[in-house]
C-alpha cells in the first residue's frame, strides 16, 4: 500500500481545519443564514477536512442557533464539528463564564479558543494584566479539558506578538499546552507576514516548546497560502483556512489553494483520496449559497484557472497539454479551456449529455452536426447570461429540443400578468393572473402570493393543474436571483434559477430577462414542463 | 540623506517592470484599444515604475499602432518604454525577420525578448533543435544590440525547463548573456511554483552565471507574489507583474503587492519617494479603463482591504489603530473602514458615527444611551434581513432618526402599484403608479420600465421632483438583489441594496421585505430621501 492509499485520519498527525463559518462569515457583504451555514458545512465536508468550525455559540443568535440545528440537522461524513469562543473573561472562573458554558453546551466536540499572544493587546484591547490573561488561558482550556472537550487554541496576533515580546509569546502558548490544549494555532491576525518570516518563528516555536503548532493566516500581503505552505513546511501540523479566501479585508488563506500546494506540489496527502477532485464544484456551490460572486482567477477553481488564450500555444496545447498547464485540472476537478476554439465546449456537451442519458457520441456524422448545434445554442444562450452548469432541467430541454426538433410544450400561453400594490404604507401584496390554452380549452387563473414571483407561481401551478393533475404535487422550493452587470442599474440582466420538487426529487431550470419578473416566469413554465415530460406525461389534445 | 530620500534611478539597479498592457491583456474578458493602452502606460508610469511594456510591434496591429502612437502621445515621466518580442525564427537571420525588425523600428529603447529555455518546448512547440533555439537567441540579441537597443530576454517555463534539463536552461541563459543581454527574467510561465523552489532556482542561477536576473511570475498556485518576493530575496534585480494581477487563467503577479511588500515590509525602496501612496487611486483607475470590476478583497488597494467588522475589534481599533492593521492604510493611498453589522458592538457604532460627521461618544450618559439604543435596532434590524455594512446612507437615515427622534422624510406615500404583463409571448412590459403628498398636494405620476423596479424608480423620482427640483439629478446607478433564506422558495426575504448618485458622488441604501419590488421601493424612497436630507434640503410644507 502505498502512502497515498493508506486512509487518512483526519482528525489525527495532520488536520485541515476550515473556518469558513467563522473568521470566512467575517468578510464584507457575506451575511449567512443559519440554513446557508448549514448547507456550507455539509458542502466542506466533502472536501474532506478534518475540522469545519461552525461559529461562535453564544455569541449571537445565529451561530448559537447553528450549534442547535447542527445536533440533528448535521451529519458529518468526515468533518469534526468546532466551536470557536474566547478564554474566559478577566477576573471571573472558567465554569462561570457564560461563554465558556455555550461552548461546553454547543454539542461540538472541539473548542478552539480564541487567547491574546500580543501583549500590548492584552493590555489595551482586554484591558487586564499579561499574569491574568496566562491564567484566563490556562482556566479556561483546564475546564473544557475536565468537561470532556478536545481544546485548540488560537493564538491571536502571534506572530506581531513574537517579534515585540518573544517571551511572552511563547508564555501563552505554555500556559495552553501545560493545561492540555492539543495545538496552539498560530495567527497572523493582521495579515502583514512574509513567508520567510512565517517560516522561521513556526520552526523556532517547535523547537522550543515541543508543542503541537498550526497556521491561521489573512491575505493582507497576499501572501496567505505561501505562509501556510512556509509554515507546514517548518512543522506546523494544523492548517487553517476559508473555501474561496473568504474572510474580513482581504480574506483567510484559501483552504483550495493550500490543500492542493501541500497534496500536487509537496506530495502530502492531508484529504482523503479523491477529495481534491471536488474542489471546483465544492467551491462554486459553496459561492452559490453565499451570493458572492466567485472570481474567475481563482486558483485551481476559477473559470479561467485553466483557459487558455488560442494562438501562440494552441498547436502545442495539441501535442502535450502538459506543456502549458502546471497541473492536470482534473486534479481539482476544473476543466482545460481553450478560449476561441470551442473544442473544449464540445467535449463537455457530449459528457454532459451522457450523463443525462442522451447518446451524443461524435463518432457519428449526425452525432457530431447534434453536438456542434448544442454548443452553439449553449455558446449564444450563455452570451446572453444564460448558465446551464446549475440548470440541468433547462438544458434538457434544450437537448429535448434539439434532438426532436421541437421543445415539450404543453400549453399555449396567451398572457400573463403581475399586480404589486402597497396602499398607505400597508404591506404589498402581489395578484398574478394568467391565461392559457391546453386541448382547446382557455384557462383563467388569478394568484395570489407575497411577492409577484409567488403570485405567478401559484397562477400558473393552478392554471396547468387543471389540465395536467400531475402538477398539483409540484412545489417551488428554492428562488435564486442575480443581476448580471452589475453597475448597469436596473437596466441589467436578471438571472433566476428555480428548483422545482415534485416531492421525490428536483430539477433547476434557469430564466433570463431584462425584467426580473419575464426571468422568473420563463423559469417556472420551464420547471413545470420539465416535470411533466420527465413525467412522461403527454400533452393534451 | 538616509537611503529612501535617495533619488532612486528607476532604470538602474533594481527594476519594477510592468507588463500589464502585453501579459496582462492576455486575461480573459479584457479587450483593450489604443486609447486604452495609452490611458493605462500613462497611469502606471505615475506609479513610477522603470519600464511599461507597451505590446508586441508587428505581432497584431493594434500594438503596432500603439507604439506608432506612443512616439508622440505618451510622454512617461518616470518609466522607459518596453517592446515585447520573440527570438528570431529558426533558419533566418535576425536582420531579416520581420518581427524582429518590428522590435527595432517601434521607437522603444528597450526590446524584451522571449526566448525557449525548456528543452521539450524547443522540441514540440518551436519544433527546432536545441543548438539552432541557442543561436537564435545569440543571433537575436546581437542584432537588436547592435541597432542600439538595451534588449533584455524572457526565458519562458524557465523553472519548469530548469528542472528537467538544468544544463541546457542555464546555456540558453549563457547565450543571451555572452550577446549581450542586460538582463533574463525567469519566467514561471505555467505558474506551478512555491517560494522555496523559486527561491532556490534564482540563487543557483545567479551564482551560476554571474549575470542579472528577473522573475516573472503567474498566480497559478496562488503565491505570485511570494515567489517574486523571493526571487528578489535570492538575488533577482527586475522584477515583473501586471496592475490588479491581470493575466492570463489566475494571472501574472500582482505588482502593487509585489512593490509594497518590498517598500513596505523589506525596506528596500523601489519606487520614487511617495508613489506608492498612489496605488489605490492608479489600480482603481485603471479598472476603469479595463471595465473589470476591482476585486473588493484585492491586497493593499481592495475597497475591503482595511475594512473592520468585527465588534471584537472595533474598541482596541479605537485605542491604537495600529493594532490591527498591518501598515497604515495611507502608505498605499487607501483609508481604514469600520463596517456595522450584527457582530458589532458598541465601538464600532461610535467610530462609525464618527466617520459619518456625528458626535456619538459614550463618554456621557446621553451618548452611551443613544449609542446602546443605535445599536439595539442594528441588531433587531439585521436579524430581520437589513445590513448596514454597505448601505451607509441607511444607517446615517437611523442615526438622525435615533438623535432628532425623526426620520428624514420629504413626502406622504399615499400607494403605489406596479404591473408587469406580458401578452402571447412578446416582452414583458412594467408601469408603476406612484401617488403621494407634499405640501397639501396631491402627486399621481405613473412611469414606464423594462422591469418593476426600474418603473418604480421612474415613477418615484419624476414624482417627487415635482415637489423637489433636486431630484432630477439623481440616478439609479446599482441595483443588488439577495433572497436570503435560500430554500424555503419565493417566501423568504428578499433583501435589495441600490446605490444612488447625484453625478458627483453616491450612496448606498438597503430595503427588505418578503416582496421584491416592496423591498425594493424601501431603497428606492431611502435613495432619495439620504439625498434630499444630505444636500440639506428642507422639507415642504
Amino acid at each position: 500500500m502505498s502512502l497515498a492509499e493508506q486512509p487518512l485520519d483526519l482528525q489525527g498527525a495532520f488536520h485541515v481545519y476550515d473556518t469558513t463559518l467563522r473568521d470566512g462569515a467575517q468578510q464584507e457583504g457575506l451575511n449567512l443564514s443559519v440554513g446557508d451555514k448549514l448547507a456550507i458545512a455539509r458542502l466542506i465536508d466533502e472536501l474532506g477536512v478534518g475540522y469545519v468550525e461552525g461559529g461562535w455559540p453564544g455569541a449571537n443568535p445565529k451561530d448559537t442557533e447553528f450549534f442547535r440545528r447542527a445536533r440533528t440537522e448535521l451529519d458529518l461524513k468526515h468533518a469534526r464539528l468546532a466551536a470557536f469562543g474566547s478564554t474566559r473573561r478577566a477576573g471571573v472562573a472558567a465554569a462561570d463564564d457564560p461563554l465558556v458554558a455555550a461552548l461546553r453546551d454547543s454539542g461540538a466536540g472541539t473548542a478552539c479558543l480564541v487567547a491574546k499572544s500580543h501583549d500590548r493587546h492584552v493590555e489595551l484591547a482586554l484591558r487586564t494584566t499579561l499574569a491574568e490573561n496566562l491564567a484566563m488561558v490556562r482556566d479556561t482550556v483546564a475546564h473544557l479539558r475536565s468537561e470532556g472537550l478536545e481544546v485548540f487554541v488560537d493564538a491571536e496576533h502571534f506572530f506581531d506578538g513574537f517579534r515585540r515580546n518573544r517571551s511572552y509569546a511563547l508564555d501563552v502558548l505554555g500556559a495552553a499546552f501545560e493545561a492540555g490544549a492539543e495545538l496552539v494555532a498560530l495567527c497572523d491576525t493582521n495579515g502583514g507576514m512574509l513567508p520567510p518570516w512565517v517560516g522561521e518563528i513556526v520552526a523556532d516555536v517547535v523547537a522550543t516548546t515541543g508543542g503541537r503548532v498550526g497556521i491561521h493566516a489573512h491575505n493582507d500581503t497576499g501572501c496567505a497560502v505561501a505562509n501556510s505552505v512556509a509554515a507546514v513546511q517548518a512543522g506546523a501540523t494544523h492548517v487553517q483556512g476559508c473555501i474561496n479566501g473568504y474572510g474580513e479585508r482581504t480574506g483567510n488563506a484559501d483552504l483550495v489553494a493550500v490543500v492542493a500546494a501541500l497534496e500536487l506540489k509537496l506530495e502530502r496527502p492531508v484529504l482523503p483520496a479523491g477529495a481534491l477532485a471536488e474542489a471546483t464544484r465544492i467551491a462554486h456551490a459553496v459561492a452559490e449559497v453565499t451570493n458572492v460572486p466567485p472570481a474567475s482567477r481563482q486558483p485551481y477553481v476559477g473559470t479561467s484557472a485553466f483557459a487558455h488564450k488560442a494562438g501562440l500555444h494552441a498547436s502545442a496545447i495539441k501535442v502535450d497539454p502538459d506543456l502549458y498547464q502546471h497541473m492536470d485540472p482534473a486534479g481539482v476537478g476544473n476543466d482545460m479551456r481553450l478560449l476561441v476554439s470551442d473544442m473544449a465546449g464540445r467535449a463537455s456537451i457530449e459528457l454532459k449529455g451522457r450523463e443525462l442519458g442522451y447518446d451524443l457520441s461524435v463518432d457519428s456524422p449526425e452525432g457530431k452536426e447534434l453536438v456542434t448545434r448544442v454548443t452553439e445554442r449553449v455558446k449564444i444562450l450563455e452570451s446572453r447570461g444564460y448558465t446551464f452548469e446549475a440548470a440541468d432541467a433547462s438544458f434538457e430541454l434544450l437537448l429535448v429540443e434539439e434532438v426532436s426538433g421541437r421543445r415539450p410544450a404543453y400549453v399555449d400561453v396567451e398572457s400573463w400578468r403581475v399586480i404589486t400594490e402597497s396602499r398607505s404604507g400597508g404591506e404589498a401584496l402581489s395578484e398574478a393572473t394568467v391565461k392559457l390554452h391546453a386541448d382547446g380549452t382557455r384557462i383563467v387563473v388569478t394568484g395570489e402570493g407575497n411577492g409577484p414571483v409567488n403570485a405567478l407561481d401559484q397562477a400558473l401551478r393552478t392554471a396547468m393543474g387543471q389540465a395536467y393533475p400531475e402538477v398539483g404535487r409540484f412545489r417551488l422550493i428554492d428562488y435564486k436571483v442575480r443581476i448580471l452587470d452589475q453597475g448597469l442599474g436596473t437596466d441589467a440582466i436578471t438571472r433566476v434559477l428555480i428548483e422545482t420538487s415534485d416531492g421525490e426529487s428536483s430539477w433547476v431550470t434557469v430564466g433570463v430577462g431584462a425584467n426580473v419578473v419575464e426571468a422568473s416566469w420563463g423559469a417556472l413554465l420551464d420547471g413545470v414542463t420539465f416535470g411533466l415530460h420527465r413525467g412522461g406525461v403527454r400533452p393534451v389534445g
